[in-house]
């Protein structure tokens, strides 16, 4: 997949000093490092995303898995039979409801987690040197901020 | 269209300390806060953001626009059928390249977006109001940092 972020090249006057382009431009860049750092193991940013809250909430029905990460349901769909094909995570019926599936990791994808933390624990401290001393936590308290209902 | 937001009711656990997700979340609310400001002129944050940029730099190349606004190519041809549609934004042959267009505002197009620009201006004040003093200053700086080439 070609680095989602985009160019500086072109002058972008006041757009480029809106919160919301630069919050697309930030997490489009973190996108790209997470893939660029994930791709030897033949993960992207967002597949570790998933394995990382199906590992830590395993269960839940795809659909709350969604709601809670924020992906649209035909999007999470199509990610979770990439998952199931790479044998890293499955769905299951849920009990008492079978028209709905409930989400799991395999021990395969426990194992590449596993892997994958090592190379986000070096991301983030990639993102530490970019932001300097106590950025990483600066920047989490004013995003976790913005997110908050008025 | 429903709000992007994703739910806090699920406990997300170590996804939910990530950059990543921050920064998708916090787009996501900036986004939903936006559609909100602009429902009144019929218009979304996203087209906003392109209007914004017409403005401020016309006769650049569709392809041009997509790539200074990090829009993939199927979309930004949505979005700019949507604001042709509205007598917002119109395509015109590039001088010399007639596979090429260039965009350009309406005489509609820059009405609406002084319009747009005080709705705007509000939606700054209450990320304001939010972040709390030097909060956006400071959030616009770890972004760009942040997306930054190393």
């Amino acid at each position: 997949m070609p680095p989602r972020a985009p160019s500086d090249a072109i002058d972008l006057g006041p757009l480029g000093k809106r919160i919301g382009y630069r919050l697309r431009r930030a997490h489009m860049a973190v996108l790209d490092q997470g893939d660029e750092a994930f791709a030897s193991l033949g993960l992207r940013t967002q597949q570790y995303g998933i394995l990382l809250f199906l590992n830590h909430a395993p269960g839940h029905k795809q659909m709350e898995v969604g709601i809670a990460l924020g992906i649209q349901r035909s999007n999470l769909v199509k990610m979770i039979d990439e998952l199931e094909g790479l044998d890293l995570a499955r769905r299951s019926e849920a009990p008492n409801d079978a028209r709905a599936y409930i989400l799991h990791l395999t021990r395969k994808g426990r194992t590449l987690l596993r892997r994958a933390k090592i190379l986000d624990a070096e991301l983030d401290r990639r993102f530490d040197r970019k932001l300097g001393r106590g950025g990483c936590k600066k920047l989490l308290e004013l995003l976790t901020k913005l997110a908050a209902l008025d």
